[in-house]
């Protein structure tokens, strides 16, 4: 039988992190054998996530303490600008899959636009491949350097890469209305995700056009197209720990635009297509990989709604990363990916 | 000092119903004098809603064993179809808030349409004035019977009908993505709405332009505008159980939709202009009469969102046919309704 | 018509300031004149909880910027220790309801082993009266200085004191099992109260007899007992922001229990006893000013629980101050308290 | 490499039956040929259960219509009474894992006395094992017929079993205060069980000493102590799906309590000691088949908590059932059950 894979996690003591933990926990070729945590670094990982106490893992150290010699593949779930200086400092052949925002973007200008920052390792920004595993697979396979997507950005290129690619929709007026849980936000002590602010609410925020994973789409869906295209994006926290929910309001012909994801996603392992005028729900996706699409018409006559419901920890995140890794190391691309979501 | 009206409640073993006495029990001027509950007649309020029981109520009854001489005004939380039959039979002068969907049609054809029956009570179809008090103050003060609007209805007329009263906005392209929590389905027993079905879960439902309070947003635009206007409209369940949240998307100048607003609800007592820019939350007027509204433009231009918050129970529903209630009785509009929200 | 009574809140950007707002903005004899926030002076309340926008309210102050010369009665809502400090500063005739600890313990000694300090202002701590107001009523009415009880504290003593007064329940086998909602916690950024961390979990804390409103419990029960009484207390946080249910485990006959409970409480407004065999529920008080109090049987002969629910920042904090507020300053005991509980 | 074993579920339309398949679904050597459901015989499971729909899965059938010739091992999860009808029907030499109370008794008098009717399997009864597989796990390698224990019974014996055999409590004094999610309650459509009313809420249910799940108590515990043993014991609904936790208050040594559970459980895959002085929370446990235990002393002398967590769904019911299968089927005991937590 073949050798498992060792496995780094730098920055194990978020939620992206231990997400990585317990995927990797049941997967067959993977081992975990170095985590790191700056703030928590000495601490067992048992006591930062006691919901992990049952697992064999090393202690939480600092980066810097890591012996990178027999690490197959690193995941990198470190903030952005943190996640490119750490990068840049990892052996030059190591597998890297990261997990933040620093290398999705090829245009450092935009990038600095959305992120705040110069970039700093635009080498690696240069061989970095986006990870969105379903659209750049063979790219993906041969990578060094995978960019995990927008939890956000991965819901909405679901529901419209294929239809701006098949050009079956109007690219003037594309209107993304998404629901999110909480923990997109990580574990940072910011009021609004205190459960006594967010329970029982809902409401938008970063309203008017100005989310960061606009940047994402707008790379993205203008490399389709051919041209520039810009879509309306308004996300909306929900009283709710994971789930990322999209309706996408499209113009153009309904049953087309069900036929032609129907069409894109036939040998898609952990998409699912809907029947016809059905809508998915987040709850039937927690905790897994998979991502549900429905697409129903509207009484107005050319409207349609797509409507794509994935984790954001999982398929939004850390089993994109997990998806993308198996693919780096030669692995069947859903290895230890098909948990069957947690319901209720 | 004046007397106080005498009250009965129909249907009062539903959410509308106890919001209507929890309302009433701090309100000055309005006794509750009768309470009906068809399969609960008998029992007591305490019985049937244990956060009522330190009020000295009537017991449930059957309506037929109320003695309406003395009643000053009703309100009927009744399902649709039940409400007509039942308000037809009352004494011809009462005075009448319905909660339910039968008088809010002017058009009995659309109400068979979207009710999906024969209205058996035209005659005082003719008479009732739509509820939206803000819009239909005159009319209500002088009124008989006043309709009770949908509570997704409501949301999105606060923040519609200015705009399209003036002209500030494409009438042909409105959309209208609204969450909701789950008490405006009533205390009914269906699986979607179990704690295990809809905790941690979010979905849209009633998709594709099938929701019934479509037929109120038909005839109110189209009645403002003077054309056919049709918007498109998606509600979604939020894991909560009370509050409305609409994002409105329109097309025009996002500042002149801003100022549209603040002139229009510049006298309203209920109705709260947020700093543009800003989103409300449902969290901020639950338990409450207040609706606040936030519009903000987009990056794109000539596109602005209008999002409108308010409680289904309270200015959705109950809250709503208090203030009518108010100004059918010749007293003051705000009298009993302005109790803060609760929050946290 | 009386002149209402001048208002001040101190610490009014925390969630037992917020209830306080709240709470007078129905009552009729009550106006705040001024409110203070430390680290939020100069903002507006609106900003601070929009929930309370609708409301014409003073900024938010240093306190040292309050001119306290027509102050009627001053609520003070800052953590323990900085209360001991404002207060003692405060001018010498100032009517005051203090929510925090510093004014629970009468030794100063017990004070400081739960409270880790030395007491600073004992002159104070000497006249200061204890808050709970249903066996105290009589020494607040006359009261400079009233201490707020703690929330725990509160509805553990609902269950109790009757019971040890009346000799009814053996004292040496207490065991209180106490569920609340993480409002208490107050608006402070910690791990464990963000929402991904505390939905859908629930779990004991300070256990082992550590929980600092043991100190209230021992002195109250042991000046009634005239005996040292000393109950075993586990507090469980729960899912949910507002609520506290306590399942008081007692030896004696359940029917003299409640026999006693019955009596003792029989001219309450606020106290709401259950039929015999009837559990409260925490959602039954949420909002309120109202302490529901059920008691049973077991199996076991000998056996009782007494089972009180209270909603921890109403009844449990502010709302017992503001009914404390009322008895000093002349007012009806229940003027602007009877607001009944939201539910659902 | 070994064949996989067959299996059956009857009643897989309810939420134990869906969280078998969830789990069987990454299980190495079980495929699923039979599903029952009664009421919706003719229906694919992922229209019963839309987070199941990447599986291939037989359709529900009535189980007149399952040929059980090639059937390794039938999990039986309908209601009590219906089990007995259905389970003395089968095959004679099928190996059966029952979720239901049907078997958990060995006197068919306490049987009726507590679930209300003639028990008429009597000779599966006899021969069936209990299912607590730590404590039983050498008879149900053996057994055919195994019993599901009841989930709160589950939890509280974890927290005691091993201390009433160790005569290391009083055994007069037990009191057991749990707190439950809802999913325990099943799919039934029962008003307590609504979101409406549920959340926000907690309140203790089945008081007195009326819980089903004392017969398992008594049974177990007199068996093991070798006299009789009644145990007080609360059940309180949670505002949550999943998770059972135990605050289990014993006198004795709290130190000694603790070492005897750590070395009864020294070699359980599936038991987790926390350190002393730890709780155990139910987020931590979550989907999982891991119970968490941790004890803590009391500032009373000779008092002490044992906390026990687990996931009703899974370690107490499916993950169990499970378990057994696996021990039945001569398969490692872990074998598809490792799954780690999910959290957050």
């Amino acid at each position: 039988m073949a050798q498992p894979k060792n496995i780094a996690i730098l920055g194990a003591s978020g939620y992206t992190g231990a997400e990585l933990v317990r995927l990797i926990a049941t997967h067959p070729m993977m081992d975990i054998v170095a985590l790191s945590g700056e703030r928590k670094a000495g601490m067992e990982m048992r006591d930062v996530f006691p919901h992990l106490r049952h697992l064999d893992l090393p202690s939480l150290v600092k980066i810097e303490d890591i012996d990178f010699t027999d690490v197959d593949l690193c995941f990198c779930a470190l903030p952005h600008a943190t996640s490119q200086a750490v990068i840049k400092e990892l052996p030059k052949d190591m597998k890297v899959v990261d997990l933040s925002a620093d290398f999705r973007l090829r245009d450092p200008e935009v990038y600095a636009k959305w992120y705040g920052g110069q970039h700093d390792a635009l080498d690696i920004q240069a061989e970095a491949v986006y990870g969105l595993t379903e659209f750049y697979r063979d790219d993906i396979k041969n990578a060094r350097v995978v960019a995990g997507t927008g939890c956000n950005a991965a819901t909405g290129q679901y529901a419209l890469r294929p239809l701006i690619a098949g050009g079956v929709i109007d690219l003037d007026d594309i209107i993304i209305d998404l629901k999110t849980g909480v923990s997109g936000a990580g574990r940072s002590l910011k009021e609004p995700f205190l459960h006594a602010e967010l329970s029982e609410g809902a409401h938008p925020y970063a309203i008017g056009g100005t989310h960061r994973h606009l940047a994402e789409f707008d790379q993205e869906f203008s490399a389709i197209a051919g041209r520039e295209v810009k879509v309306q994006f308004t996300p909306n926290l929900l009283p709710a720990n994971r789930g990322i929910i999209a309706n996408v309001y499209v113009k153009g012909d309904a049953q087309t635009i069900y036929d032609t994801l129907v069409a894109a996603y036939a040998d898609e392992p952990f998409i699912e297509m809907l029947p016809f005028g059905t809508a998915p729900s987040t709850r039937h996706v927690r905790g897994s990989n998979y991502c549900h699409i429905g697409v129903t018409g509207d009484r107005i006559a050319g409207r349609a709604i797509v409507i794509a419901a994935l984790d954001n920890l999982t398929k939004g995140s850390s089993g994109q990363a997990m998806q993308n890794a198996n693919l780096m190391l030669g692995l069947p691309e859903e290895m230890g990916l098909q948990l069957a979501p947690l319901f209720p």
